[in-house]
């Protein structure tokens, strides 16, 4: 099974990895974008087929190791 | 228009970080993930409504400025 874990910045906490990509991109010559926020991608292989534990595995992992839930919030999809 | 940018390191190509990350989750005596790859999550706001302007600008943005194309590959989704 695999998870893809999706970890950002929450709304209001300062991303200054966003805003210089903000800047590069005015600096191309390019408008049109008004924002820019940069997070995290993680795809993990599991080799457990139970849905409903590897739920429960991903949430213990952001919470404990991926994610900085002070600042990050986190999301997950699972695939087959 | 919002757009989702997924930017990942190419099959083959060797991803330390992800290989720290699959060390944590065994220190953490978690078993059962076989592999992590840790790729970046984009989430960029146009104001253009137009959908192939907005993809046109997007590819152009990953190939010069969001990704290293020799290393890494992009995909993006776009939401109204």
């Amino acid at each position: 099974m695999k998870a893809r874990v999706f970890i950002t910045l929450k709304r209001g906490i300062l991303d200054p990895q966003g805003q210089a990509v903000l800047h590069a991109i005015e600096a191309l010559g390019q408008t049109g974008v008004k924002e820019a926020r940069i997070g995290k991608f993680i795809e993990l292989e599991l080799t457990t087929t139970d849905r409903p534990a590897a739920e429960t595995q991903l949430k213990m992992l952001c919470e404990t190791l991926l994610a900085n839930t002070v600042i990050e919030e986190y999301r997950f999809e699972l695939q087959d």
